[in-house]
């Protein structure tokens, strides 16, 4: 028994088989099937491996983004002058990927809790009767109280008052002066599998560089300072259009790296696009919010209200890294050797059922194991000379 | 030298090779090894291609979201009525994916910089022994002066003063008619490498449609209004118990996109699910978070204390998108030839090793190459009639 | 016809062909070809399969996380004592996976929209001729009003005065304290495609254990509580250093999950690391935004203004699970299937090319179709038996 293991073993060991083959000398069948064979080939090393690269595995980045903005903006509202600062018109303040600028507002200084009127449109009344007292509208500024108030012919309502009249926007914008405000943008990204960090502070973008450059697709394409105007129109918006409603930008930061090559040629690309149809569908165009500062006043709690129209960033990335790898790579080229295979399948129907000579062809390829159903084979077997 | 070179290109290029087979003409083994084939080829093309689409490439897409609050709340404190609009309940105001809308409170007014007596239960004195001047526990709400303060039996601390105590939570929540509140939500998504750009305001969803509009589930499942209570609903919590300590929401937006197909199929689908095991383990439930509002009083600076209790969304989204490829689709071929190969291994073991005339085949399918170690062999050669 | 196509099928599916193989019997290549053959079963075995676990579908999770800040800060500036606290020192509130806890500041108490002189280094001037009324420079903090300021020789500006002076950064830092703050993360996260959720307060993280711990990379590797000094070391910075001008530290919560085990082995690992570049380019360091109070004193309006230096902390997660799946399982066996065939090829050319009985070899598994250019297989053909 033990030794009839080890010879079917040592069989296995110092044995070896390969396939038999039939080698056709037909001009037309090895011309055809060479160049489907080259092209094979020519699709798995030329665009497998080396356009689409093949051999390399790939990483996503995760990472994080800073954002600062700089710049002073003046507004001239009923003679009053006012300056605008970075903490005035950012929101939020600390810096985040995802942000708001300032661009056009409607201001209602000094609510208090209290009763008003509903502005037109909402509740209208003519009489009493038509305000029903603790009734509300999902799109109403607050409660009836039951009153109508007979000056604007709408009812009255228990809410911070007076009410905001959002129905007229600024036109043009309170401040348009937002185009020269500048961007900072810090980009940090990590390939957790590879083990490469990333910032868009590459080589050659240092301080003194930095101090002095604006970001231009051609001459400054690694500027991390962008100034809102270029945004707004590198997204295909004008600036004076969009700052009266606001609206919504991308800015997407694509680092596609190869750390098959150093990783100083792992370097951003900046694209900017809008993000909530300008254009198509006119569905909700605009950009706003309501942001309220609190204050007390002579025991009173009040606040000022600001409808914020604005522009909002979004700083996105998206990093794609490649690197070589053994399993992509021995993959590639196995499933490249099944493909192989079936070229030998289409040459073979043309062997077997397309050429001429194709029973004598049939006959050298297959064996059969009985007789019975093979007269056709008989009949040729004569040609074969082995 | 030359010349043998171009016979061998020549005959490189004239000549094909294609493996010899035996045609078994074996019922048993034949329907066996034909049923194994066709499930095989079954798998690939009805599993493979047809099922999970391995003909394509898949991208993920980036994105940015954009939310509305929008409803009045109102709240009766100690007979004072209050109302609430969105700038007053949702943090933080500028509409972003993540935000909370504030559903119970603990209000402490006109906090100053001052000493006052610590809460019950953090620094227990019985005299100034007990409260050593300068320590603080980290739970604590600030610095010990050192005194002890006989009334509440607690240490004086250095603090925002009166300190908060929020042992009580009040329930009923106080902005119960928070479930009236209704969410608005922009998504715009892009796939970077296929270049597609799609908003969830899709094909049909319009200004018009918006104006009236409340998601529901079967009815109206791309209608982006949504009701608070619903959101709640779907989630699979009770409003009014979430309501009063708070809780986080997960909104997922599900685009799942078949480019091969118009773009205008992609659409999203609207996901409901809570964040933080609101279940299982009762670990740290609730969702809170302190909030200040600042203010000078007579040249004092004083903040009011808001503990908000509220309900936490966070609008995620998963773009998954399809599109034909030659690549997937010649990896998924190549392999499964490769597939195709092991079922011919598994035939191969029936027929060499099960099959009772597996000796015939076997001698059949092998040729040696030595006489030696192969008399069984030499036996059955007779029948071969090569 | 019928019939034909009927006995065609009939053929077909009671006949199996499988290729004819010529063993060879010689130690040498057998030994080599076994060799390669092992190699390429072990890679595909034992790397692909056990240690890729190529016969797994990965899922990305999505997720949400919710940060909660503890501890009291003191700062002395001026004989003044000021406490400290979460509502004061993070911004922003709500507990985002993204947020500044302030080290150290720069307050500008009282400021109001006036004219003033700006800053040294910005707009100096000898005379009125310096200052041209209504220019401006991105970097400064307002419009020149035209006139000279002679006590400070700069140029009068309208802004929010009197202009922040941010040349000195106080040092050592006003809120040193932070060090000792804790930080409560929570993060959930589901993998859509296989239908798991899991939080962070994973099986044994009860709230007993919460109440009293504190993260331990050795000790306490699951505890969700982290004191920050401990998050600033091990990102491998000092934190008396970065809490004068800020840093950004990413905490990467990593989940890589086995699902074809229980899902409680799904478990987090925190990492830390600074974001933006602390070492390599002195290139912006520090993290830093303006932040501002808005009041009204005497009607008039008012804001107190901080240059907040801070801790800015970016909460990143990675789910990345792996489950049984037939699809990768099936392409890895084909694509394995594929490689052996590349051994196969390697043989043969050893077989065919190398071996000094390399023209017998070649006989015995080619077979030529046509006689006139095959004469060494004419002279070989008397050493085959068959």
């Amino acid at each position: 028994m033990m030794t009839s293991l080890t010879t079917a073993l040592s069989n296995f060991f110092f044995e070896y088989e390969t396939p038999r083959q039939v080698l056709v000398k037909d001009k037309r069948v090895g011309v055809v099937c060479r160049l489907i064979q080259l092209v094979v080939l020519a699709y798995i090393i030329g665009w497998v491996f080396l356009y689409e690269k093949g051999y390399q595995t790939t990483d996503v980045a995760i990472g994080s983004v800073f954002t600062k903005m700089k710049g002073v903006g003046y507004t001239t509202v009923n003679d009053t002058k006012r300056v605008w600062d970075v903490a005035d018109y950012v929101f939020p303040d600390q810096g985040d990927s995802s942000f708001v600028v300032m661009t056009n507002y409607i201001m209602t200084v000094g609510q208090t809790q209290d009763t008003c009127p509903e502005l037109p449109g909402i509740y209208n009344c003519t009489s009493e009767n038509d305000c029903k007292e603790g009734d509300y509208k999902r799109t109403g500024h607050g409660h009836m109280t039951g009153k109508c108030v007979m000056k604007t012919n709408t009812c009255e309502i228990h809410s911070w008052c007076p009410v905001e009249n959002d129905l007229q926007i600024p036109d043009p914008p309170l401040l348009i002066s937002a185009e020269n405000y500048t961007l900072f943008i810090k980009n940090s990204i990590t390939f957790p599998q590879f083990g490469y960090t990333r910032i868009n502070l590459v080589e050659g973008v240092d301080n003194n560089y930095i101090r002095n450059c604006i970001y231009d697709q051609v001459k400054d394409p690694l500027c991390p300072i962008f100034k809102l105007g270029d945004i707004v129109k590198l997204s295909g918006f004008t600036f004076s259009q969009i700052a009266i409603e606001g609206g919504a930008i991308g800015i997407l930061i694509d680092w596609i790296c190869d750390f098959d090559w150093h990783a100083r040629y792992c370097r951003p690309v900046y694209n900017f696009h809008g993000l909530y149809g300008a254009d198509e569908a006119q569905t909700s165009i605009g950009y706003n919010f309501r942001h309220a500062k609190y204050y007390v006043e002579d025991k009173v709690e009040k606040r000022t209200l600001i409808k914020v129209f604005g522009i909002r960033i979004d700083v996105l990335f998206r990093g794609l890294a490649r690197k070589f790898d053994i399993i992509p790579t021995l993959t590639a080229i196995g499933s490249g050797v099944g493909i192989f295979g079936v070229a030998t399948v289409v040459c073979d129907l043309v062997l077997l059922y397309v050429l001429p000579k194709r029973d004598f062809y049939k006959n050298m390829k297959f064996k059969y194991t009985t007789m019975k159903e093979a007269e056709p084979v008989l009949q040729m077997n004569n040609t074969e000379k082995e």
